[in-house]
C-alpha cells in the first residue's frame, strides 16, 4: 500500500484525476468502453497467478491478525473466483450501453424538439468492505455506464485491491481511455474516507456496500448524495390459503440456501389458520438445517426448542442461521408487521388466494414483493437486469437491484430554430 | 396562525397524520384523486372572496413591516391569480395518473413474472417562500402522484396559506380521502423546519423552493433526502456561424422577457469571430431594455456603457436586469466557461453549424441544453410534461423540470408459482 503523508492532498488529487477522466469518458463511444472491458477481463485472466500472490499478502496478514475464518474465506481469491471476476466483466461488456438512450421525447407545437437522453452521473465514490472481487465488478459497471470510479476498499484486502485496480486501469489506458477512469484509494487511513465524503465538487454520488453501521456512518457524514444499501430484514408470510408444500420449499430456500446474504429470510410469519398444519412441517426442518428459532409465545408453546423472541429480534438482520417466527391472526396483521419491522427490501406471501396476493403486493411498502417465490431472487442477475452494483433500500433515484441505467442520469436536449418565449 | 407551545410535538403530530394519509392514498384509485382535485378547484373558485380577505391580512402585515413592493406584489392574490390557482389544479387533474404504470417487466426462464411498477414516494415535505399560489400547485401535484404533503410556506403568506390549505384539505375529505393528505405547518416558528428536516421516520423527501441560501441551509441540516433547486446561471453562446438576427431575438428574450426567473440568461458568451458584427446589434438593445452590462476587457473596450465584470460576476445569478458578457475565442472555451461557472441549469448555443451544435449539446453538462432557442423554455409546461413541481439542479432521481413521474418511486412485483433459488 502507498505511503501517503498528506491524505487530504492525495484524495484531492484522485478527485481531480477522476473528474477529468469522467469528462472524457462521458462521450466515449461504446466500442471503446467495450474494448476496455475486454482488456480488463483478459488482464485478470492473464495475471491470475500474480493476483493470487498479492492476495496471499492479505491472507497472511488476516491470519496474523486472527480474523475469523469466515472473513478469511471471503477475502480469498481462489482460481475459480478470479475466473468469475473476469467472466463478470464479460457479462457487463455484453450488456447494452445505457448512455445515449433517448428515454422520452416530444415535438412541441412551436416546433421545439425535446429529447430526454441518458448521460453518465460523472464520478462515483464506491466504498466497500472486504471482498476483493467487488473491485472488478464495480469498476466494470461504472465504466460501462460512462462514469469514473474512485474505489475505497476494506483494509484487509488492500494488496489484492491494489493489484486488481492497477490491472484494470492499465487495460483502460490500453483501450485509449483515460486511466483516471478507475482509481483506488491506496491508503487504508480512515481519514481518506472523510475527505472523499466532503469532495462534493468532484464526486457526484457515493455508493457504500457493507454492514449497516458503515452505511449509516457514511450517510451521516457525507455532503454528497448517498445511495444506501441498508439491511435486508426479509419476511415470508404463509397465508391461510397457502399450498403448504410450496410454502415449505420456499421457506427452507429463503432461510437455509445462503443465510448470510441480504435477501435471505429473517422473519417467518404464519397465518393462525395455517399454523397447526404448517408449523410441524417447517420448524423441525429448519432445526435440522441448523437454524435457531426465536418465536413468539405461540411458537414457543408449540415448539419447545424455540427460544422466546425479544422485541428487537423482529427488527434484526441476523445474516445467520437464526430465524424469528411469529403467528399472526390475519393478512392485515402480517402486512402491518412487515411495514413496521421490515426494512423495505424483499418480502413474500405464499398463498393460492388471489385477493390476498393482490393486497399483499399493493400494501407491503418494499422494494421487491413476491407471491409464491423465495425472497432469494432479489438480485440484478436473477431479475434479468444483467448485473447489479447493489440493492438500494432508498426510494429516490434507485430502489431494489441497481443495474446500469441506475448508474446514469439524463439531460434534456432541445433543438430549435429561433424559438423565443412569449 | 396557530398558537403552538410544543413545536416538536406539533410537527410530530403532523408527520403521523401525513404518514397515515400516505398509506391510504398510495392505493387510492385515480377517480377518487381526480374527484378531490375537482373539488379543490371548485372550492378555490367558490371561496375566492374569502381567500382575498385572508390575503389582505398578509398584505397589511407586509406593508406595516415595510416589505419591498416587488415582494408585496408576489404576495398578492388578485382575482386573476386565484382563478389561475384553480385552473392549475384542473391541468393536474387532466394529466395521466403516474401511479401503477408498469415501467419495465419481464418473464424469466424459470417462469417468474417481474414487473417494475410506479408507486408514490410517500410523504413529501415541501418548504417554500412567499408566493401563496405555490400552496395549491404543490398540493395538487403531490396528491395526484399519491403522496401526502406537509407544506411549510413563508411567514409573510401565513394567513393566505392557512386559508388555501384548509380549503384543499376539506375538498380532499369531501372526496372520501384522508384529509391528512394535505397538511400545512400553521406556525411561523423556524424551529418547525428543523423538526421537519429530522423526521426521516415519516417524511420521504424534502423539496425546497426558494432562494439559494434557503436551499443550502435545508440541504445541510436535513437527514431526509433533498431534491435541490439551486440557481439558474444560464448562458447563451453566440457562435461564429450564428444567424445573428436569430441570436438577437434569442438573447433579448432570454434576458429581458422575465429577468427574475431561474431560466433567464445571466451570461452572454460571444464568439470572437462574431463579436464585431453582433455586439453592436445586441448591446445597445439590452441597454435600451434597461439591462446593465458587466463585461470582460473586450466588451468594456467596445462598449463604454459596460462596467468591468469581476470574477464573482461569472458565477452570479442576478435574477435582475444585469448581464455578464464575455468574448470567447472558440467553442471549446465557451463550453469550458459554462461547465466551470454555470449551474448546470439551462444553456444555449446559437449556430447554423451542425458539428458545433452537436458538440455543445454533448459536452455541456447541464440539465437542459438548447440549440437555437431561448433558455426561457425550461419549464414542465413548456416541455409538454403538463405541470412541474420545480426544476432540479441535482443529478440523482430528477434533473431539470420535475413533473408527476418524478414525484414517484417504484417497486418490483414478482409473481411466482413456487420458485426457489438453486
Amino acid at each position: 500500500m502507498a505511503d501517503i503523508s498528506d491524505i487530504s492532498a492525495y484524495v484531492r488529487d484522485l478527485c481531480v484525476q477522476a473528474k477529468r477522466a469522467a469528462d472524457s469518458l462521458a462521450n466515449a463511444p461504446s466500442h471503446a468502453k467495450n474494448r476496455a472491458l475486454q482488456l480488463m477481463a483478459e488482464a485478470i485472466r492473464g495475471q491470475a497467478d500474480s493476483l493470487a500472490e498479492k492476495n496471499r499478502l492479505d491472507l497472511d496478514a488476516a491470519r496474523q491478525a486472527g480474523l475469523p475464518s469466515a472473513m478469511i474465506d471471503r477475502l480469498t481469491l481462489t482460481p475459480k473466483r478470479i475466473e468469475s471476476m473476469a467472466s463478470g466483466i464479460d457479462v457487463v461488456r455484453a450488456l447494452p450501453d445505457p448512455v445515449g438512450e433517448v428515454i422520452w421525447g416530444t415535438t412541441r407545437p412551436n416546433g421545439l424538439r425535446i429529447l430526454k437522453v441518458r448521460v453518465p452521473l460523472g464520478v462515483i465514490g464506491f466504498i466497500y468492505e472486504s471482498r476483493p472481487n467487488v473491485t472488478a465488478d464495480a469498476a466494470a459497471l461504472c465504466l460501462k455506464a460512462g462514469n469514473a470510479i474512485i474505489l475505497r476498499g476494506g483494509k484487509e484486502a488492500i494488496h489484492s485491491n491494489i493489484a486488481i485496480a492497477s490491472l484494470l486501469a492499465q487495460a483502460v489506458e490500453k483501450a485509449g481511455l483515460d486511466p483516471g477512469s478507475v482509481l483506488l484509494v491506496e491508503t487504508t487511513d480512515r481519514a481518506a474516507v472523510g475527505y472523499m465524503l466532503k469532495a462534493d465538487e468532484f464526486i457526484d454520488v457515493i455508493i457504500p456496500r457493507g454492514g449497516e453501521s458503515l452505511i449509516r456512518r457514511i450517510a451521516e457524514e457525507s455532503s454528497i448524495p448517498v445511495i444506501k444499501h441498508y439491511a435486508g430484514i426479509c419476511h415470508t408470510f404463509v397465508h391461510a390459503d397457502a399450498d403448504l408444500d410450496m410454502a415449505l420449499d420456499i421457506c427452507l430456500n429463503a432461510k437455509l440456501q445462503r443465510p448470510g446474504v441480504c435477501n435471505a429470510m429473517e422473519t417467518l410469519l404464519v397465518d393462525e389458520a395455517a399454523a397447526a398444519a404448517f408449523l410441524p412441517m417447517v420448524l423441525p426442518r429448519l432445526r435440522e438445517g441448523g437454524c435457531e428459532i426465536r418465536g413468539d409465545e405461540k411458537i414457543c408453546a408449540f415448539f419447545p426448542e424455540a427460544v422466546p423472541a425479544r422485541e428487537q429480534d423482529w427488527c434484526t438482520e441476523y445474516l445467520d442461521l437464526v430465524l424469528s417466527v411469529r403467528v399472526v391472526p390475519s393478512l392485515d396483521e402480517a402486512i402491518m408487521h412487515i411495514n413496521t419491522y421490515g426494512s423495505s427490501h424483499s418480502d413474500a406471501i405464499v398463498t393460492q388466494n388471489y385477493a390476498a396476493a393482490m393486497r399483499f403486493v399493493r400494501e407491503v411498502d418494499s422494494a421487491t414483493v413476491y407471491v409464491n417465490a423465495s425472497t432469494r431472487f432479489t438480485d440484478g442477475g436473477e431479475f434479468g437486469m444483467g448485473a447489479e452494483v447493489g440493492i438500494s433500500t432508498d426510494k429516490l433515484h434507485a430502489r431494489g437491484p441497481m443495474g446500469l441505467p441506475e448508474l446514469t442520469t439524463y439531460k434534456f436536449i432541445i433543438f430549435g430554430d429561433g424559438q423565443v418565449r412569449t
